[in-house]
């Protein structure tokens, strides 16, 4: 399961990839408790409001997001893998192992590698469709997903 | 993973259960096997021109039917979770560990459970949407999983 080689999909797929000044085991944690998740998961002013992973193949995740206005946007899916330290997959095709949900929309391929006392950081989030990638892209995918990874480098480094 | 004692939704899903007189580990190989999948898993006339799977979590398969008049059908999917003898998950929401297909139609949970010296066999079939699990009706999933079940119950009983 060589996923962070396989040829990137600009139809269907968004990519971010960073080199972080920390080991990946302390990324790994942060996406991983629910503590640090909270703290960097969602752009400020946005929060995370709830959080709760059973991060293990076949584990449940839900993710409750605040807006500035209060309103909730819940985010249910599953764990596909889980590499410690290395790589996590999920999903929200399904909200829970193995219960398809109202809608297949991505697959976030999360992978840390060591580069030196550094770590190579990547996400990539792949849809079912054309339509689905553009419009994650539409909804603001690198402008979120790039604030929400400087708030990681921000709370890794005090790890 | 309790999947067998979840709530049966008539709405996305399609379901076959049978009492087959033979113990499941017979049963799994049966799946698991492509010489001895070949042998049940279409109803005839139809045939399996090929079949390949890598079964583990996140393995591939492959299975290529082929109707009476050479027409070839070819499946794509992979393992979601392989519970040796006792659970089988796949889906073809994916062709590999973790490419998108081009259409997440179905889940399949395969489950073999000791009952005496026989085995409860059920097939839970899982759409995303409830056109899907309605095509996938028309297209005779009842008689076509009845007939293929058939011939795995005999096939298991010459092993």
């Amino acid at each position: 399961m060589n996923t962070s080689q396989q040829a990137f999909d600009p139809q269907r797929e968004l990519l971010l990839t960073r080199l972080i000044d920390a080991p990946r085991e302390k990324l790994f944690r942060a996406w991983t408790e629910p503590a640090l998740l909270r703290q960097w998961f969602t752009p400020r002013p946005w929060t995370v409001a709830h959080a709760e992973m059973d991060v293990r193949p076949g584990g449940s995740n839900l993710i409750v997001m605040r807006g500035p206005e209060g309103q909730e946007f819940p985010n249910r899916g599953i764990y596909l893998e889980v590499v410690p330290n290395q790589r996590l997959v999920f999903t929200d095709a399904y909200t829970a192992a193995w219960e398809p949900s109202e809608k297949p929309f991505m697959t976030a391929i999360i992978s840390f590698e060591a580069a030196g006392g550094q770590t190579r950081y990547t996400a990539r989030v792949r849809h079912w469709t054309v339509a689905d990638r553009e419009a994650h892209e539409a909804m603001g995918f690198h402008a979120g997903w790039g604030l929400a990874t400087d708030q990681l480098a921000e709370l890794v480094a005090t790890l």
